[in-house]
């Protein structure tokens, strides 16, 4: 592999900055948690200005969906849910089977959650993400009691979903089309969320 | 650890004729996968005759499951969603929380769990057993349209939960009490089987 030429002009070094960052991230979200990390502290960590860091990444979420390679940023999540009540079910399934079925993002799901069942460290890190930024956010969207229980029920059937279709393989799940994939997935988030 | 005593006209050697049967079962299940294996076949490789096997575990279903030490058997499975079908979802969430409650069983699940995320033989195992003994059967016994991958969405909702549950530890749903988590349950099962 050759480098990509480098534009005039562009900032000496960056890529590793940005690499470095990351890297001081990780060993920062890993010793601390998603909620006591700072993007200060990772800047410190790195030897950059704090600035830097939001400068690359935005904010400290951003950080953290990419440290982790994270394939699912809550905001866009959000945004799936937002509208309509009556069709909240189908614009989520259709938004997580759009997710699985590029390879690539895929991959990364399949990687996180196999991470997470037998680290129990990453489970932590990701519980510690998961639950203010997506899971509250979420509920609170939703409304109505058990909120966050359904949220997360809602989340298991997903999750499951994916662990029979892809992980164990098991038919018909393994071998059903993207639109099957959401008429089955639709009613049972909708019933959750609705 | 002492040996517990013999009784007196105990088969010599028993103990480790059954220890024999589960290892050559292992063997003969990853070479040839759970349908292509047979009780013959585990008892040519033990070196003992399959009456021997038969007498030990009664069928190829029990040997897999003793040899996995997998801890749901599919008959006992069927029996829950037998009776009214306005109930199913409930006996079955009962009978899924009150699994996880006792923590060897817990356990046990979990540890199947990881094996079949991390390890795709394994995935082919369980894939190979869980198809025809426990999908397509539950399948048959709920019956309509598109049983089967109704019966996997459930079983999916039901492994995502334990996974938010156990492994992850998201709240609330960690925190649930039995009682709870069947509340929560039942009525997602019902709506796929009933």
């Amino acid at each position: 592999m050759t480098a990509p030429a480098k534009r005039p002009g562009r900032r000496p070094g960056s890529a590793d900055t940005r690499g470095e960052i990351l890297d001081a991230a990780r060993a920062e979200f890993a010793s601390r948690g998603y909620e006591k990390a700072t993007v200060r502290g990772i800047a410190r960590a790195a030897g950059v200005d704090s600035a830097l860091v939001h400068h690359y990444f935005g904010s400290k979420d951003r950080v953290f969906l990419a440290a982790l390679e994270f394939p699912l940023d809550p905001a866009v999540v959000l945004e799936q849910v937002a509208g309509d009540a009556t069709g909240i079910g189908e614009r989520l399934a259709r938004f997580v089977v759009g997710l699985w079925e590029v390879p690539q993002t895929r991959e990364r799901l399949l990687a996180v959650l196999r991470t997470i069942a037998s680290n129990q460290e990453m489970a932590a890190l990701v519980r510690g993400f998961a639950q203010p930024r997506l899971i509250a956010p979420l509920a609170a969207r939703v409304g109505g009691t058990d909120a966050e229980a359904r949220v997360e029920m809602a989340l298991a059937q997903i999750i499951g979903l994916a662990m029979a279709r892809y992980v164990l393989g098991v038919e018909p799940v393994a071998s059903l089309g993207s639109e099957e994939l959401v008429a089955l997935l639709a009613p049972a988030l909708q019933r959750l969320l609705g």
